[in-house]
């Protein structure tokens, strides 16, 4: 681990960024172009090869030893596809195969964006040293990944932890994704100002309707900005019980804009998963912001590929 | 694997049942006592060490290398207690201890019933083969358990997959565990009949009003009982979706009373989960009824000793 190296891709809706990323972490050598999201599927790819060339140029590329990508969803890490919904030329894209080639050769692992900030909390944030954890991004879409057993979690497919579209109201709004009532659906930064301007609350002259704003509001006491607050803080208690109350984690750590809301945000929800974390398993549970910065998406696809372990199935008994 | 058995108890509320098991599953000895509920804690474990006695009578007791024990939840394995709500007398009672004791001292393994029956499922039910799959018990209450990466996933206290009790329905009906709108007080038995009863359905003359009796009326057409089926799908759906979209589950096997209902609850329950589970990676998701019968908890408990691994935890990368 002491010399050899990670190429790390970040790969999101408005930039790409890379980095060789070292086995403690630390960001070597940096790459990033803006996405060209409106573009065809050769286009975007372009724009990743750029960022990759741009590493291998550095005398440290020689180091590296594996790739690790971290991309916006839903990705597909059996197939080594990705389709993000913000980068429409991108469907079943096979970006493993395409990053592979472009590197001659080294193995490549492919995660979502929420495992691989989960994979960043629990090396370097406030998921260290939890075996059992959820980590969230709470911002315009509530995005997850899981921590069992001391281990990503990232599920076959590399999408597991995806707690913005479970359902926590079975009859509610409907949801983009198609079913109802999901976290996201409540929870999201557009959603906590959706709710605030439908019960009455207006923007301040700068005409800033965002989550934030509404942050602001509710610190300065209005009721109605904090009541939009109150409901997202339960549909994320709801969403964060449920998921201790299945695989029993014992912190749930939130990150984004949503969750740098302070305790605005954090008040209401401690007290609102007193009410859904009722089981004795589950009522230690605590909650707490994310502490990883703008380069989690980088340094968590690095740790993903640090942390990989040759195989997670075994075969059943027998005699 | 050939020579060596497993004792397995099997905890409930009305049975404590006992065998010596084979590493194929097969049940060479029984031993079985009413559970003495009301008595005090002693006293059960009086009808627990009877079991174990007539078991060691045995002549292939010498074989037997450790115990499982499924029992009635809350368990904490970690500490080696269990608290089942139908026992009053066992409140963080060291269960664990005491088999051992009873047993010369053999290794003993603790899991919650429902996980035992998702080992039993895993091993020879309608879970066999499949590496990530949640199974769950539908009757008096809603159980369950997890397979991860193709192995059983108890969680550090042994209680995870507990579905019974996540949250579908945040603004619900308050639930007995003290959180509201859980699978279990919309799916349940008891509330599969309450809610035909509050709708108008009245049972046949010998007044039978189980969820049994409910499911016969709505295969007879009756609208109010296919209402309550359908409500009931509907919440197992919202929770299945939930469960596959956090952890990317590719079956849920349902058992119990419930469960036997038929086609009256699974058309209804494949509908919804097309709902429900609408993510890209939650779509080829399957439910099949369980397979495994009276003896599962038995066999489950000898699984989850036959199939475990020495550590789950690894330490954190590092340079």
């Amino acid at each position: 681990m002491h010399t050899d190296l990670v190429a790390a891709l970040d790969i999101g809706g408005t930039k790409i960024a890379g980095a060789l990323v070292d086995g403690r972490g630390r960001i070597l050598v940096r790459a990033q172009r803006a996405t060209p999201a409106r573009e065809d599927g050769d286009t975007v790819m372009g724009a990743v090869e750029e960022v990759l060339a741009e590493l291998r140029a550095s005398a440290l590329w020689s180091g590296a030893t594996a790739v690790g990508i971290g991309s916006a969803g839903p990705v597909d890490a059996s197939a080594g596809t990705v389709s993000p919904v913000n980068v429409p030329g991108w469907r079943a894209y096979p970006l493993v195969e395409r990053v592979r080639a472009a590197t001659g050769g080294l193995p490549v692992e492919l995660i979502g964006d929420g495992v691989a900030i989960t994979a960043a909390e629990h090396w370097q944030g406030a998921a260290r040293g939890h075996d059992n954890a959820l980590c969230m991004v709470v911002s315009t879409g509530v995005g997850g990944g899981l921590v069992l057993g001391g281990r990503l979690h990232p599920g076959p497919t590399g999408n597991a932890g995806h707690i913005g579209h479970i359902s926590v109201d079975l009859d509610g709004d409907p949801c983009p994704c198609g079913a109802r009532g999901c976290v996201e659906r409540i929870a999201s930064g557009p959603n906590i100002a959706r709710r605030a301007l439908e019960g009455g609350w207006r923007p301040g002259p700068d005409g800033d309707t965002s989550a934030a704003a509404v942050a602001a509001a509710a610190r300065a006491g209005d009721p109605v900005a904090l009541a939009s607050f109150e409901r997202a803080a339960q549909a994320l208690a709801a969403g964060i019980a449920a998921t201790a109350t299945l695989v029993e984690i014992d912190i749930a750590v939130i990150g984004g804009g949503v969750g740098k809301a302070g305790e605005i945000l954090f008040t209401p929800l401690r007290a609102a998963l007193r009410n859904y974390a009722t089981l004795s398993f589950v009522q230690r549970l605590t909650v707490a912001p994310a502490q990883t910065g703008t380069d989690a998406g980088l340094v968590g696809a690095a740790a993903a590929v640090l942390t990989r372990t040759p195989a997670t199935t075994v075969a059943g008994v027998g005699g």
